[in-house]
């Protein structure tokens, strides 16, 4: 029902309408409405109340909530059940308990800020309240395991199609699923799941999208590698918005994947990737490996030509050579 | 203190030893010493009790007690800690709980019998009370999640090696993990996991192995495909001996695995199977396809060698095409 008022007010943003015919309108009482607007002004919606002349947004907070992000909401899917916190341990850790409660798939769950934001291979990941997109999406592909990486590569794709769509950037994949902005971070993906030997049981795809922070909440040590579209753009950019973008995108590509597997993904992944061409050093649990990346597999694995022969990589972390330290 | 009591009792098997032994050797009253004898018989323990004489452990209960397990188990990791249910819905269910709740490695969660066994593809599995070996081991190894397809292959090494020592049967691998013996599956495996992109968090290896069921434990629409040891060998065997030596030979196994990685367990498991060389039909969760098994890969998939090209399988339904119905 404090969608329904404030969809209403959203409409007449910047007049006035009554509380009598909010009232009348939703089928509550003048009470009520008034119940839901001062719930409204709590949670940062800016909203005069004028004696005879009844209630007036004048501002929405930026903060991604569910309402905010639901209103123009293109897809049918992805982000049609989001839980909003404001601050929360991981997203990605409250996405996989409610995966394995049985949360359906598209459900996303999305903070403002993460205590304890995390990257891959157990790095953290800086994540300050209200500034960055940090979000984890509920999937359930009915697909076999050897195919997860395949949604891993296109959450990249997504994100970097979203950027580019939404700010207009040239916004490229380093394997598996970085995102790079002229050469520096600005999102950083990690996909967890759940499966037997024979088929997927869940997938939660986090992204850390870099929004609007500035260069001092980056800690020092990695702002000559870490960016945001803030910083690129030279301005704030709508989270909202671009998150909403985001979810289209990757609803576009989920659907593609459903139909057609990985294969068109992948075309579009080597498009915009910044991997394939370059002299790379992995780093898996085991070894160090260095060589020329070729290509991607069918299933998503980085070919890389090694001296020890040519060496497929499903995990671990790609240097490229000419950023080596 | 319980397993203590038994220790001695086992100890003198067959003799009496006095309550006031007992008491002075553990350091505990006579009265207590009485309650845990109390307790072994409700358990299911023969356990003769003499005024002046004392008591006399006349027979062991056929149960996968894990004192039972443990009395004279050689491994130093798997089975060490053992969880022991009369009945349970899934073993694996609870494992995966367990790992969830970070239960260490080699911890095993065994039945007697469960109600809700599941084999692969969501298939139930028969496990009828006392009859089988229904159990779970929880691994916990440091490898990357394309890794994962290795342990289940090893595990079907580990379960082919333990019944050919100990019951002295030809036990012969279908691709990935079916136990057969002269062409019926005595054993099937369900292995599941949780990763991320880069590292395994958990395995959970569910072994189902027909050790003392009769023909008609089995439903009638499986009898000609499926068979259990005792059937094989016309005599009940030892379970406890048998899931020993099952979880010696798993241990070593595993620490080959972390040793030297999966190229030496490939080695036994392909002089162990019966899938390479066969025109084989697979049925993933998309398509059917069909050809000849020519190989496994080094991360353990199924080459086939199909009219549209050389094709690798990791999951899905092998049929070797002479067992078609």
């Amino acid at each position: 029902m404090k969608e329904a008022v404030l969809e209403i007010l959203r409409h007449h943003r910047g007049t006035f309408i009554s509380g009598q015919e909010l009232s009348e309108r939703l089928g509550i009482t003048r009470t009520a409405v008034w119940k839901h607007i001062k719930t409204l002004q709590q949670e940062g919606y800016r909203i005069e109340a004028q004696p005879r002349r009844g209630y007036c947004l004048q501002e929405v907070p930026d903060f991604l909530y569910p309402e905010e992000l639901r209103a123009g909401l293109s897809t049918s899917c992805i982000g049609r059940n989001i839980v909003h916190y404001h601050e929360v341990g991981s997203t990605n850790t409250v996405a996989k308990q409610l995966a394995e409660r049985g949360e359906r798939e598209g459900t996303v769950v999305i903070a403002e800020k993460q205590t304890e934001g995390r990257g891959r291979l157990g790095r953290r990941w800086e994540s300050p309240y209200g500034k960055g997109i940090w979000l984890s999406i509920i999937l359930r592909p009915r697909v076999a395991t050897d195919a997860a990486p395949s949604i891993t590569l296109l959450a990249a794709v997504a994100v970097a199609k979203a950027i580019k769509n939404f700010c207009g950037l040239e916004a490229l994949i380093k394997w598996p699923n970085d995102i790079l902005v002229r050469g520096k971070k600005v999102c950083g993906i990690l996909t967890e799941m759940k499966a037997d030997m024979d088929v997927v049981e869940y997938v939660v795809v986090g992204i850390g999208l870099n929004a609007n922070l500035e260069v001092q909440d980056f800690p020092e040590e990695i702002r000559d590698k870490a960016t945001s579209l803030r910083i690129l753009l030279n301005k704030k950019i709508s989270r909202v918005n671009l998150v909403r973008k985001l979810f289209g995108e990757f609803e576009s590509l989920y659907n593609l994947f459903r139909e057609h597997g990985f294969s068109p993904i992948r075309s579009m992944w080597k498009e915009m990737n910044t991997t394939l061409g370059q002299q790379v050093q992995v780093n898996t649990l085991t070894s160090v490996y260095s060589g020329l990346a070729v290509d991607i597999t069918e299933d998503g694995g980085l070919v890389v030509e090694t001296k020890e022969g040519t060496k497929v990589f499903y995990g671990g972390e790609v240097s490229l050579r000419k950023h080596l330290n």
